[in-house]
């Protein structure tokens, strides 16, 4: 019982990070103010870059949001350790608006590169807080019960596939930005196929 | 259970971002700082058509709550569509500050079809994401055993109406705008009247 | 239990906006960026309307949660009304960061009593939606079973009396704004002071 | 019964307002926009300042929020006391993002002493709330029955040995500032030692 009291709140603590961090990307979108250059709907449409960069971040965090629910699922009780890495995965989701920020202003200069680089850059930095996360669930024997400790190991080699991948893309940022925020992308995707339960019927 | 669970946590993070957003509509009130023209309260005055836009947008979140609560309260279990539709229903809510506050700064100019426009256009894809929510609840059976399938058919055809409407008042924005605001607030008032329930004695 | 779970997302929804509304007020503390004037020291001290604003912003709200909180407390289950209202309220709650400000920043000029003014003006709403509140919950017999009626009936009189006091700050801001602000402080002690429970011995 | 709902009522609103606390600090990296002095490299690289404190205030509100957490955890039910000195240690929490800003942007300024003896000083109000609200538990009895009253004593003398430290390190500020934060960290992993809880095999 206590443990999952302990557990709950850092569930609760952790959906309002990710629920701020997912709604803070909006300030992200800079509009230029006054009537400077042509009409609205221009003005509008030059925010192309803006939108861009939050309809992806949204996405990012939003797997973020359901990997890491996912994951605490499949927790018995929560520790310090636990605790702790959990803060530095929250770390990370609250520097996406920061890195989005960034490239929203970047993707249409001469800095796309560097822009990009540093966008999934993050993205190590935070696979890297998962990693941590899954290492702890299993040495601190923090899984529940009824759960088959293959779905640990399955997740822990989906995740370690990840954090190279990310490697990989802050490496091919520098050269084709675009390529790497599409394999960002693909990730996800990929992110969402993982299973964490042995079979579609045991839901409920 | 473990459908319940998850249920809880997907509205925590709704009912989060729904705050935020919900919140984040007041640093929209852009209030010209240092005494430049007139005194306290004609700088006060000046800003009605913010106050506009931030009392029209609180109740346009405000009923989506109300309906996202309702809505969710019908389902038995989550599942990975329903968590992503319900991310692209809440990626439309965290928009909706942005939309607010080009609307108020457009209210009083010449571009003021545009920005109603735009205003419309957010509710088209949001409403665009609540048919999907609804598709999914039905497609995928989610709904809660003890409810009555007359109900989410009942609902599902109240939200095809007013995704059409809200296609009409985009249109129309660019002829008459403030009609088609007038028109946004009735819609909300026609899915209050939206009943998610049989009969009024059912709700204990 | 459909009334509980429907008031456990009301509660929930509200907690958020609280929270946030709260922790916004920070915002409104504009510090002086650049060494422009004098050193750190100074600047920091030309900052105390900031943070007399800030602290004073801060309990309101602090005591607006506690009475929210006390009142929904005593609440069987939702309705669609008790929704409409409860948001009337929240509305109430998230202007008061942008009240706080523009006091903040007249607080020492010549438009202070205007400031103050509005700053009291907003609670005139604020303390006239929780009447309505309180007037849903007697009206829609909300109330808990095994709450005195006579508790409620007691709350509406402290809550009217309240009204009134806050209708006459605004009037006496004009005059000795100082004098209103200190009104507002003893206010929310006499708030603090009504008694939601009929003995001190009967909360387990 | 009672007493659990307020207490969790009480939790999820500090939930909350730690949450948005810890997400607003990233809103205090004020990127320099525009490409006035070099590539975006570099640009990012002037920002380490912003960074460190970044993450030193990260880690900073995240061990606040674990003692709250493991100090809420012993609480048997709320009470208008505990309510408003849990508001007090609000206070403070909201208040870091706004003197992590000060130390990030004085950090290579010659006035980083101040922006240092500021940041620490606000911790020795922080502790203090925090004190308090440990002497309201132990005075009006709110421990658990099942808490070891020896647990309550010892986490009072760790916070009074941490209160003296703050003291402490805001008067080193003054001469030595990087010690100063230093030391803010070791305090940091001290908290994290206190022990809540009798043995470590009770925690189930």
């Amino acid at each position: 019982m206590s443990g999952n009291k302990s557990l709950n709140r850092l569930e609760a603590f952790s959906d309002g990070v990710f629920a701020i961090a997912i709604t803070l990307l909006i300030l992200e979108i800079k509009f230029p103010h006054g009537g400077v250059e042509g009409g609205l709907w221009s003005r509008i449409l030059a925010l192309w870059p803006f939108l861009i960069a939050f309809v992806l971040s949204f996405f990012v965090i939003l797997v973020t949001w359901i990997t890491h629910h996912d994951l605490i699922h499949l927790v018995r009780e929560s520790s310090r350790p636990l605790q702790l890495a959990n803060g530095f995965a929250l770390l990370y989701v609250t520097f996406i608006p920061f890195a989005t920020g960034v490239l929203a202003e970047n993707l249409t200069s001469s800095d796309v590169n560097t822009a990009v680089a540093l966008y999934c850059g993050t993205f190590v930095v935070g696979s890297g807080a998962f990693n941590i996360l899954v290492a702890i669930i299993i040495n601190g024997q923090l899984l529940r019960k009824d759960v088959d400790t293959q779905i640990i190991y399955r997740i822990r080699k989906g995740f370690r596939i990840v954090f190279l991948i990310y490697v990989a893309t802050t490496a091919i940022a520098f050269v084709m930005p675009f390529l790497a925020l599409a394999i960002n992308v693909a990730v996800r995707i990929f992110l969402l196929s993982i299973r964490y339960k042995p079979a579609p019927t045991d839901s409920q």
